[in-house]
């Protein structure tokens, strides 16, 4: 979920943030504002390569925060100044549904309340992109670089020098 | 080093690539173009959070790398297309001195040539700044967030909830 964002100022930044949450392994991307070229972005994305990975817009991040506790999801706040991520990475790995809120520069004072987890990626301002990265990271050991994207009409084959890609052939 | 951006649109995204490479223990960022927005940005921060970290403008990535390289440094180049972090993140870890290049959507194609090491972060299309970041944490294992930011004026208590900051007194 991100919250607190300055549209126009912070779209770029947004963009990235989902594109991160995608990559990682997420299954979907809340916000209280919808960009139209955030939404075409991620849509091109997810039309070349592959998966199921989607944007939803919320009226409300509070309510919606309320109805996730309801049904079973564990609340992830990223700060700077909260937990260190080294110290609390191995009880988030055991949760089973988490939502991750992600603030801009200026978030409300209350996420620091309902969240579950306030969780730090280092106390030093940085970026909520990697901020989130590092989270997906950590609590997944590397795994999420495993997934399958479903559909997808390109896959990268890693390789040391140039680039490898598998296209799929045009169908009839 | 960061390549390749579009000034103006890229602006935001190359903040945050400077702030996370500041956050998880970089020396400098070396940059052939310096918005003075971003400048003004990183040094507001270190002046108030601490350490050394500098922003250095170059003429030439080329001849800079070669530069480098002739030093001692080795070159890794983060893409979406490389060898996964996964299988060469220890030995990028037992190097002493690297160079990190972080390119933005357009990159020349001669550095896939000249880096010692292309490396990717996953192979689905994210963000530069989540590369960087991911590379910085999992070659330090973490221990990135343990330096110490000498001469800052304020340090954050790591905390379940809230902030909690030391502030340092104003000298007479």
């Amino acid at each position: 979920m991100r919250i607190g964002q300055r549209v126009v100022r912070d779209d770029r930044v947004t963009t990235h943030v989902a594109l991160v949450a995608r990559a990682f392994g997420a299954r979907k991307i809340l916000m209280t504002e919808v960009n139209p070229d955030i939404k075409c972005t991620i849509e091109k994305v997810t039309n070349i390569w592959g998966g199921n990975f989607s944007l939803e817009f919320i009226e409300n991040w509070k309510s919606e925060i309320k109805m996730k506790k309801n049904s079973g999801f564990k609340i992830v706040h990223l700060s700077m100044y909260g937990e260190k991520i080294n110290d609390i990475q191995d009880k988030l790995n055991k949760q089973e549904k988490l939502l991750i809120v992600v603030g801009a520069e200026k978030v409300p004072r209350e996420i620091y309340e309902v969240a579950d987890f306030n969780v730090s990626i280092g106390n030093q301002p940085h970026s909520e992109i990697s901020a989130l990265s590092v989270l997906l990271d950590r609590i997944q050991y590397g795994t999420q670089f495993e997934k399958v994207f479903s559909g997808a009409k390109r896959k990268i084959t890693p390789s040391k020098r140039g680039k490898s890609v598998e296209m799929e052939e045009p169908r009839d």
